[in-house]
């Protein structure tokens, strides 16, 4: 986002300083209200910004909140390959167990449910998702699924694609609908029942 | 909800007809601007009520969404068995085909989606969701995986819970995450790789 052009150093760190107490205020009124109350004057009374300051950078509160997602992403580890010890069924089972933890810890769950639902109400934050966040992290779990293909732990007719979908989506399901414990034993019972299937043999 | 006690039948006709307004508004509304701006006022403006009207019966505007979801499911069929072909690959195929339809039909999709925004963020509106839809729904869905699992065609260790869950998550996520199109392609692959699994033999 080119906002800074031609403007002098000065400028540009008052700029950048605004823009990061946006997107922490965005983070932590979140956490504090959650999103339907939270509102782009209440950011912009935190960060202590006027509202046009905010809607010339951020089409809405979604948008705000993606980007504090993304910054807040940016400012952890980098996105980590996935562990491989050469077994992927206690691999994954290790991995979805991470993820269990994280959601069940209110300092991730309430800004990323606001994300969730943010993309699911708004198509243009969805592409940005998909494109920034979405997909480098199916790329990261599409290269441990594919080493296990390599190692012939997955059959060969397996698609990739869908694998991630029937081992990552059970859980996000449960955690954004709520309907079940978010437990490591259900993740565990659903690492089993996709690698091994349901048909009678 | 014991609204009506005491009063005279003209009064609860009143209060009915009240009732049914708001129920209606609402499901207009959502589908006219989206969750998001659609509001009490708005809501009580187009049913000619008064918005303590609303606030008396409903506690929030996801709560009103959840009760007129709930009064277009009543007039609807009732909640059929699923379809029993003695076949349930091709059961199941058609079943999330029709579900696909219903999501890329705009009537059905903003409603939807809209409730399901309310219930990601609201828990007591997440627990009468689970009491009065998703646990029917579930049972009509374990009854058809049921039926296949005494004809020998699932597993006899299979947990129908867990492969309800692999069987219908996917689709709910790509719906609502807009990761990707809807098309009985990808529920058909979804359908397949759940009854063989995805290890090597």
């Amino acid at each position: 986002m080119k906002v800074t052009d031609g403007r002098s150093a000065d400028a540009r760190r008052r700029s950048e300083r605004s823009r990061l107490a946006i997107l922490e205020s965005a983070t932590e009124l979140v956490r504090e209200v959650g999103y339907e109350k939270m509102t782009i004057e209440a950011i912009a009374a935190r960060a202590g910004v006027g509202k046009q300051t905010i809607y010339r950078w951020w089409p809405s509160k979604g948008a705000v909140l993606f980007d504090s997602f993304v910054a807040m992403n940016e400012n952890g580890a980098e996105l980590a390959a996935l562990p491989d010890t050469g077994d992927i069924e206690s691999d994954l089972k290790a991995v979805l167990a991470a993820t269990v933890d994280e959601l069940n810890d209110p300092l991730y769950d309430v800004p990323m449910r606001a994300l969730n639902t943010a993309i699911s109400n708004d198509e243009a934050l969805a592409a940005q998702y998909e494109e920034w966040l979405e997909t480098p992290m199916r790329e990261v779990k599409r290269r441990r699924l594919q080493a296990a293909q390599d190692a012939g732990q997955l059959s060969p007719a397996v698609d990739l694609d869908i694998a991630i979908d029937l081992i990552w989506g059970p859980l996000l399901n449960r955690w954004l609908q709520r309907s079940g414990p978010l437990n490591s034993t259900y993740t565990n019972r659903i690492v089993d029942s996709v690698l091994d299937g349901i048909r009678a043999r």
